[in-house]
């Protein structure tokens, strides 16, 4: 079996096309493949399949054996991986996904090759009730959380999953194992949560370190970075168009005025191809 | 660049074979195309090179840049690769490494491809101080060591590198991280030691878990293999030839009465053949 390996800012990836449909033993395979000692390594499967709806179908398969429903680093290295390999001369996609439907993408090309993908990531939902946290205002800016007797104060934003906002002085050198896991399941976060602790550079320019719900740190997560500009925007520290630098690499994001929507643009990389033994 | 992925018992290496001798910038490719996200992903990456003194001469560096003198899992995937893939039709050969001088493989070949592989590791050093231990008794078999209240009882083995053998209840289910950190750097071990828990399941069957000097726990430990089998042939509870099983898999490990060295086997794996991007 042929398959390409891909990253976006680090969040990597074995890519499979050409199945008509999912393999029967998808789960069985990734967890076989993303094993990173006995297979190929990865942090999930990605197969790029026919769509009734949009111009490609991505189904992403965690090294868990767990089906992903979107993944905003996924959907970047699809849409490079469609256009470099000749699947498609358009450099406006869409691309369905079992938990967004189909989403826009937008290349960035240079000498016929991707170089970035723009995704438009939807609007966010800022109703503290709707992220949900337990606060019934909208927006929640600013709002206290205690922990250990430690005061910080969050910002509340959905990018279809919950996230909360918290500025740190040094979001790079922050204490994410200490913090990240009791915020996470803090009382005021019924469905527990994603933190952000971010730092502010710049108005155009944000830090940002993730606590992801279920996962813990993280080298990158799409939907942190946009809830994190999201919420810079409503707290009055950046502009509406910015960096958010992760681990892994950076974020441009840009929260439309004009259609409310969110948009991510950012890197993929082919690593190298391979043919399984 | 063409590469093979390979693993032994899930020690995995990115094997390159070709070049005429090893790239000035090897351990600047090593930490790139070893890093499990950004990169290849492995353990190392192992350069089969021409020998003035051998059939070839494998040089491993490490995915931090060093150099590795020697590695039993690194030359069963190096003995495979010749074979399978037509550089040599021998199937005893003899293999350079930095640490070790020309080491003899033989290989057990089934429908033109090696499945196993059987190193010769050496003799092993038995004396107490030459080991090194702070212990003045050839072989030390059953030595006190006490750490935080409990003691444990050893025996040690050198097989070109410090090995320190103690019988638990249970291998598989040990608190390696609790214990293998303290015995490592005991001050009975001057030049600190890999640690061996070791469960004997009959005369020819030890399960053992491995704590590594400087690693900590990984799946398989080639020398620790052979060390277990050599303690446990002193302390009279093994065979002198038994399976030892890792949490990556089973050696076969044999202890010579005719020339006292040590003769390992184990398995070699082909993953898949890769095209760097």
């Amino acid at each position: 079996m042929n398959f390409t390996k891909m990253h976006g800012l680090g969040n990597d990836f074995i890519v499979i096309a050409g199945e008509s449909r999912l393999p029967d033993n998808a789960s069985g395979l990734a967890t076989r493949y993303c094993n990173r000692n006995f297979g190929v390594g990865a942090d999930g499967l990605v197969f790029i399949l026919p769509s009734d709806k949009a111009d490609f179908l991505m189904r992403i398969i965690n090294s868990d054996g767990s089906e992903a429903e979107q993944c905003g680093n996924a959907i970047r290295c699809v849409a490079k991986y469609v256009y470099d390999n000749g699947l498609t001369d358009k450099t406006e996609l869409a691309i369905e996904t079992i938990g967004a439907g189909a989403q826009t993408v937008r290349l960035n090309v240079k000498d016929g090759k991707a170089l970035t993908v723009r995704v438009d990531m939807g609007a966010p939902i800022l109703d503290g009730l709707a992220v949900p946290t337990t606060v019934d205002e909208n927006p929640v800016i600013g709002h206290p959380v205690e922990v250990e007797g430690t005061e910080f104060r969050f910002t509340a934003v959905s990018m279809g999953n919950p996230h909360c906002v918290i500025y740190v002085d040094d979001a790079a050198d922050f204490d994410l194992h200490r913090w990240g896991p009791k915020l996470e399941t803090h009382p005021l976060f019924p469905k527990r949560i994603n933190v952000e602790f971010a730092t502010v550079l710049s108005r155009s320019h944000i830090d940002m370190r993730v606590w992801e719900r279920g996962a813990g740190p993280t080298l990158a997560c799409g939907t942190g970075a946009c809830a994190t500009l999201v919420a810079s925007v409503l707290d009055g520290k950046a502009d509406r168009s910015a960096v958010v630098s992760l681990k892994g690499g950076d974020l441009e994001i840009e929260w439309s005025e004009t259609d409310n929507r969110v948009y991510m643009t950012g890197p993929a990389e082919t690593v190298y191809r391979g043919v399984l033994a």
